[in-house]
């Protein structure tokens, strides 16, 4: 084999290598920026479509990003508890998270020292992602329900929108893969990348806090792109079309960006930024492929070839919800029946090998934003749980819900420093 | 949104949708390679490496698609234990496998009927990759040894290559992760096409046969491809540099094809075929990501920036061996420590969620192609069992053995053909 091509050279972005320069010169952050390859998708306002799957998303700015930008291929979610009591030392983590993910989401390594580092010492990086792309990366920190219970001095500082999610008609969810104090969500065009983030900052928070629950998610099952079609979901249909579009600065605030009234009092830390659902839906696709073609589309209320609402013709047609069973997935879902409540959902399939009785154990992993779940996740889900005609080929196994806090500025900004100050 | 953007087209491959053409005419096979976006990988014959990741891999030659294909970014494997006991519905369901398979790897879905099928009854296909474009498919089918047992008058024709593996040291296998009458290896580009042709599988085989055990694997940790960089497993290492590649006609007739006196007897059937090892690794990368880097680099023989071998200065560049630690991981997989074994590996890396000790359950999913493993994976394990410094690190739970049966040739043909006449 020639030794001459060492290099990947898989398009036009940046890779690591070259972002990071080896000869051992320190990141200069921004230096993907500087080579042209940053993707329009930082701050969730006004950005465009992104083309480039390799490019890095900024990371600073009002919002964090992950949430308006442009969905990316593959995901990988964690919960962490806290193991330490110490609050100072739980803010030195959130400063070293931080520093850690501005640099990968930029396509570097984590630390400086990296493989320069001395032999005698672990490295500062796990390096699996070395010569990757940056692949349109972000890393979305929330907080959960219990990180208030006092353990941190947090008890004055919980918003009201930080509630416990009621149980919902048949919600059989698993403890194991519930909650969490903390919450990161990476997203990126190549799985290896967001493997790579979640691993490093499990790895630089050793001792301090733990991996609760953790999920790949292989394919994006929705667009927050305009005039995209929508990704299909494992029955085969495609769902959520009218989610919110990273472009709708209106809807976006409307639906999704805490602000006002609603980053007010205890909730003040919020402003700018946006409460997460998480729930883990198995779905029993073996009984779904066994079910009539004309039946699955009377339960969507879409035809299935070309997702458009009953009575249309194209996916992106104004649903006639009169036209649709009482009892269908997108008349229940739809905000004219929960009182205008909207989110903008971010969820991926996922397939986590077989459940012991021959079955794939595969399903939706819903992620959905919003700037209340009470106006929001909660109306929504409680008109699904009562009547949905999909319950019988779904089940909820999984919950949380965490606050996400504003985007961090600037480099000397950090995770959580409004919550924390 | 817009109504008119109704179509993907990120690419040149055609969509499923435009090759099976949606005005409802039947597929025409080949429809693919008439639009020119064949990738020259299907037989694994002085092949060239692939460029567009969307084009579709042709299903028929001599040996199947799969194994001297270029490495596919992601891997959906499954193993099925067989619940009919009439050879003869056996027989037919490996023939509807291979008609579905011939379809899904040229981009189509399963079955004419699909959506203009009756609504009385179930779809033809489950729908989640309509729209998404071939993406390198492979299929490929694999013969476990307890196939043989006697329940399908198959006992006189068992190979002798396909042995019980032997208990190595460390192994701590699970059974509900290893063997199986049965094996899918799917390969692709796109995750959602390689787990949607491994669903469609298990759905058409619903009753006959059953999923035993599955893996998806999100990084492929391998090249066989000529001059690539070699991906990193989850070590962030660069393993298996010596990988032999889809080009090399003569090391794949050396090591990998099974023919002459390999052919002979009761394994005339599998001229043309090979031999599969699966191996599911867990990395305890918690423990690994805190030892030191010289540690890590004397661990595996090889620096861990550039990869390459103690001493040298390219990942390609031929390893000294004796400069090595007796230990390493790269001096005892040498084919010089092991009587010349060689193998094709073809693994992938994989995260499963955590542990319940707030440990990823992650690792590589370990896949070696050979023409025989007595002379192939056997004794390389066997070497690396004993004495591998990385066993401190690693642990297999999870094995099987496949006998992978030679290409189908045309359309009269089907998977296990000379198996079973």
């Amino acid at each position: 084999m020639s030794e001459e091509n060492q290099e990947q050279t898989a398009g036009a972005a940046p890779s690591r290598r070259k972002v990071i320069g080896w000869g051992g010169a320190g990141l200069a952050l921004g230096a993907a920026a500087a080579g042209g390859a940053v993707a329009l998708a930082g701050d969730g306002e006004g950005t465009a479509p992104v083309a480039d799957t390799g490019a890095a998303v900024p990371f600073h700015g009002p919002h964090q990003a992950g949430i308006a930008t442009a969905v990316q291929d593959r995901l990988h979610f964690a919960a962490f508890d806290v193991k330490t009591k110490d609050r100072a030392e739980l803010v030195q983590l959130l400063k070293d998270w931080t520093r850690a993910a501005e640099r990968m989401t930029a396509g570097a390594e984590v630390g400086e020292g990296a493989y320069g580092g001395l032999p005698e010492a672990p490295p500062d990086d796990t390096g699996e992602a070395l010569g990757l792309k940056p692949s349109r990366l972000t890393l979305t920190i929330g907080f959960g329900p219990t990180l208030f219970d006092g353990r941190f001095g947090l008890k004055d500082k919980r918003p009201g929108a930080l509630v416990e999610l009621p149980k919902f008609p048949g919600d059989n969810l698993d403890p194991a893969r519930s909650g969490g104090d903390l919450c990161v969500q990476a997203c990126a065009d190549d799985p290896q990348v967001a493997v790579h983030a979640i691993r490093n900052l499990a790895r630089i928070g050793f001792g301090k806090v733990a991996v609760r629950w953790s999920q790949l998610g292989f394919g994006k099952t929705s667009s927050t792109t305009p005039d995209a079609q929508t990704p299909r979901n494992l029955f085969g249909f495609k769902d959520g079309t009218r989610n919110i579009a990273g472009t709708e600065t209106e809807r976006l605030a409307k639906h999704v960006w805490v602000s006002g009234k609603d980053a007010a009092g205890a909730a003040a830390w919020m402003d700018g930024g946006s409460y997460l659902v998480a729930r883990r839906i198995r779905m029993n696709v073996e009984t779904w492929d066994r079910t009539p073609l004309g039946e699955q589309e009377d339960i969507f209320g879409r035809d299935k070839r070309e997702g458009a609402p009953v009575g249309k013709a194209k996916e992106h047609d104004e649903p006639f919800l009169k036209a649709m069973k009482p009892d269908s997935h997108v008349r229940l879902a739809h905000p004219d029946t929960n009182g205008g409540a909207t989110i903008l959902r971010r969820g991926y399939s996922f397939t986590d090998g077989t459940d012991g009785l021959g079955r794939l154990d595969a399903g939706l992993f819903f992620l959905a934003y919003q700037k209340d779940v009470r106006t929001g996740f909660i109306p929504v889900q409680t008109s699904l749980g009562r009547a949905d005609a999909l319950n019988e080929y779904i089940q909820h196994v999984g919950s949380a819900l965490f606050a996400v806090p504003p985007g961090v500025r600037d480099k000397d900004d950090w995770w959580g420093r409004a919550l924390f100050s």
